[in-house]
């Protein structure tokens, strides 16, 4: 047997779609040796997307939504680094560095695509820094993290209500299924461990759904859609049509049309991006960004590339496009996994046919609502359905044992409520701010020091009823600085007059650099001097 | 019944000392409403600490070592803050602030001290940078993740063979129980996945365990110590007795003696120190800045104030005094709640005579070592002993079930690989360098810059064979900001001349401050030119 060289497959992307193409090129490769599979995903494990929201409640462990690629890959090589860039014209691929400052570039045969898309809160006012993205584990678990705090918070803080009224008060944006199956977890979760609060009265929770149409659901019927308003709604849940999420800060969310909701906590499942990557390709581009394709898979323009899932619009057999679902794009993983394998050693190239299944929701608490081939099902029926169909779709006997074992003690337990805090330092920080708003208070503790990046505040000292200007800031000042170097509380308020972002350095790090980088103690003092001159004139001199 | 103020009890910290102690609070309470128990811990959970070795391998699930401590103290106000200080003179304790940067202050009538200790590195060069704690839960998944990212980044890094030796070493510094348990989870879970990953062979594995004296486990009888290190040593692990960690840097460990052992992951488990708040306390301690009590567990020199616990040197009614173990916390607990109730009440003080059980340490893989009220058992019998102890201790029915669901499964299962990545930015990070060795070097990608704390480094360039000295730092001066603001690789080499220490900032961080405070560009942009015109006079104008 004469040894020809052996072709690489790189696949970019570890999920539904970049999976199920290695599963079905390594069961292609049987006992041949013809070509090698190298997959480049940013975290090690694949996440089961639809049971992403059960991360919230804790029905499930941590970590039975995910899977080891390597367990699920056993033949490919795995780079668990980010994709920097894909050169199309000399076939590489070049990924981050890893302990030590190099990047790895990758040669690739063929190519595969199936970086997915991102939620991308950008050109929204105060979305980036302030609401949460809803799309991997990292997520699932600190919108969970996230809410016990609040909830810890609000049992303490009995004597501020206002504050209190924020953190228990929970926004979602987006009524398709991903925002209904966080906003049904999260409504579910909150209540439940109420319970364990003494000073949280339940009837002080709001979980509020926003959504841009007139009813939630669009992916469904109008009938089961209705179903399931119709539960939330029972539950608790306030639901908002035909209205979307125009603006945040880090005290409330702001509906277009103006209306404002206090709230310290604000999901977004909207709006979806294309990856970066897919972005940045020289490669013709349908709705929303994705990648274009013929109905094999390959991408136009381009030669032994295939893109998939949601980051390719694929054509579907009756029309228009695939939607972006799991069950399309592992079949598709199975086609180009196929195609490939006809590229390699020659053969007939397959079409992708698939037309969907179905869709299904879970609602919480024993209820789902499910429209499988034309059938419509909802209740507990359809979550019944909705357990043991993914249950059966989770990759290996182990985790389906994990996950079984999970659901049957969850239904004997209480939620958990742990917190489980892996952040030390929060590093720098990006908010944003509404005209009116306060940054910090005269009397606050002195905790971290701003910079204003764009808009305008002002800082003003109480004295007694009279409220004294005693400056006006801009872009690129800062401010907040003397409480830090001094240790004390805040001297002054600084409240925001026009729309404003900042970034703010807390006070650990605020010390590390400042008493380390001369330039930047001097620079601070000699600001501080002058402010110190000016406030003395302005307060006559107190 | 005329109603008399309540008397508020405040325990400070939520180990075994205490929890038990508002259990057994809580248990005197009874139908009376005479007292009201707050309790502050800085996490809502309670740690079964003798598990939190297992959270390594994930043989049990990631939150099955812990347990929330509202629902272990249903009528206790908890309050998930830091301790800031406490004012003995005022009765009261200040926490740091939540959501918003006000502190609160608690006034009590009477004080539990259980603060336990912590892990502290302080003086010891390079060890606060480098060497990771194993005290809390987020420790443990901190380390997990760490060990099977240096497996992933050992199976793509293929050319670099000081590398992967350096990835692939595993040092455990401390041969008490915590880090003989560390060791043995530690060895079997790397040996254990190493099989999923096909660039590494299990013989590249290197599990240390550097411990002072002449034998591990001091705690123990020498039979059984010198079992467990047979033990240890059979299922691979070196065993350095006699010598200590001295020094780390992030390339290795470094013995007392000079001997440097190549490693990217160096866990110590000792020295322990005592509470900062509770070194700040001007009462009188003992050994390791414990606090002085009499067998009342009642602190010296102080009136309403209990101290129990890892805080506390409680003497031993045969002699000496207890050590530090969660049998003791738990039973001092105890002791501590009747004689606050009879502080409240009236009645009989109560002394802690507890002469403790006996002591236990797992091996892993079904093996464990105990001396249980002076009877040696090793082997198996030792682990199903320990297993079972354990599981009864677990507070709830309902943990029970999970932990012993979650180790039946895991008698059938494979370890867990999963990378639970949590933390998005890192923020400032501190390191420690020791002469001879590289920060970066030339032609690396720039991905952050460089402050100097202390110590001294040169720049050098390479020109073919020629190494040309472009400049020396020191304190207070800053490097590698070139390659950040012109996105380019390292134009120079940088190495360390004398002990160094470091701050630096990552790109992303580093470019938003850059881009937002004018003074940091423009006096970046003065030494860059600065620089530039040296360096330019130095290697000839290139």
């Amino acid at each position: 047997m004469s040894k020809q060289k052996r072709k690489r497959v790189v696949i970019l992307g570890g999920g539904f779609g970049g999976v199920y193409a290695g599963k079905y090129l390594e069961k292609a490769l049987g006992r041949r040796d013809d070509f090698e599979v190298v997959l480049v995903n940013k975290e090690n494990y694949f996440v089961f997307q639809p049971m992403l929201p059960e991360v919230i409640s804790g029905s499930i462990g941590l970590l039975d939504t995910v899977s080891p690629i390597r367990r699920l890959l056993p033949r490919t090589s795995l780079h668990v680094r980010d994709v920097e860039s894909i050169d199309v014209a000399n076939k590489t691929v070049t990924t981050s560095p890893g302990f030590r400052p190099h990047a790895h570039t990758i040669a690739y045969d063929y190519l595969v695509l199936a970086l997915g898309n991102v939620t991308d809160f950008r050109g929204l006012r105060g979305l980036p820094e302030h609401a949460m993205p809803f799309k991997n584990l990292a997520d699932a678990v600190q919108l969970r993290n996230h809410l016990i705090r609040a909830l810890e918070e609000a049992a303490i803080e009995e004597d501020d209500p206002a504050l209190r009224r924020q953190l228990l008060t929970f926004v979602i944006a987006g009524g398709g299924f991903s925002g209904v199956e966080v906003a049904a977890e999260l409504n579910d979760f909150v209540r439940e461990i109420a319970r364990n609060y003494k000073g949280v009265d339940p009837r002080e929770l709001r979980v509020v759904l926003v959504h841009s149409q007139n009813r939630i659901l669009p992916e469904l019927s109008e009938k089961l859609a209705l179903f399931a308003q119709d539960i939330l709604m029972r539950r608790g849940v306030e639901i908002r049509l035909n209205t979307r999420l125009e603006a945040a800060t880090g005290e409330e969310a702001i509906l277009a049309g103006g209306e404002k909701i206090p709230t310290r906590t604000l999901v977004s499942t909207v709006p979806s991006s294309p990856h970066p990557i897919i972005d940045g390709l020289d490669l013709p581009k349908g709705k929303n960004g994705r990648l274009i394709t013929n109905s094999y898979l390959e991408v136009a323009g381009a030669d032994g590339i295939w893109a998939l899932g949601d980051c390719a619009q694929v054509p579907q057999h009756t029309g228009g496009f695939c939607p972006p679902t799991a069950q399309h794009a592992l079949r598709q993983g199975r086609t180009v996994a196929d195609n490939i394998v006809a590229a390699v050693r020659g053969g007939k190239r397959s079409e992708f046919t698939f037309g969907g299944l179905g869709q299904m929701g879970a609602l919480g608490h024993h209820s789902a609502v499910a429209q499988i081939m034309g059938v419509n099902i909802s209740g507990f029926l359809a979550w019944w359905i909705w357990r043991t169909i993914y249950l059966m779709k989770l990759p290996g006997w182990g985790r389906r044992l994990k996950v079984a074992s999970s659901w049957t003690l969850d239904l004997l337990l209480p939620a958990e409520l742990v917190e489980l805090k892996l952040t030390g330092s929060m590093g720098i920080t990006q908010e944003h701010f509404e005209p009116g708003e306060e940054v910090f208070h005269q009397g606050d503790l002195g905790d971290r020091i701003y910079i204003i990046v764009n808009g305008q505040a002002e800082v003003v000292r109480e004295d007694g009823d009279l409220e004294v200007l005693l400056a006006r800031l801009g872009a690129g000042e800062y401010f907040g600085e003397m409480a830090l170097l001094k240790r004390s509380t805040r001297g002054a308020t600084v409240r925001c007059t026009a729309p404003m972002d900042t970034l703010s350095l807390p006070k650990r790090e605020f010390s590390m650099l400042a008493s380390n980088l001369p330039q930047m103690r001097e620079t601070l003092e000699r600001v501080m001097e002058q402010r110190a001159r000016s406030n003395a004139q302005k307060t006559g001199g107190a």
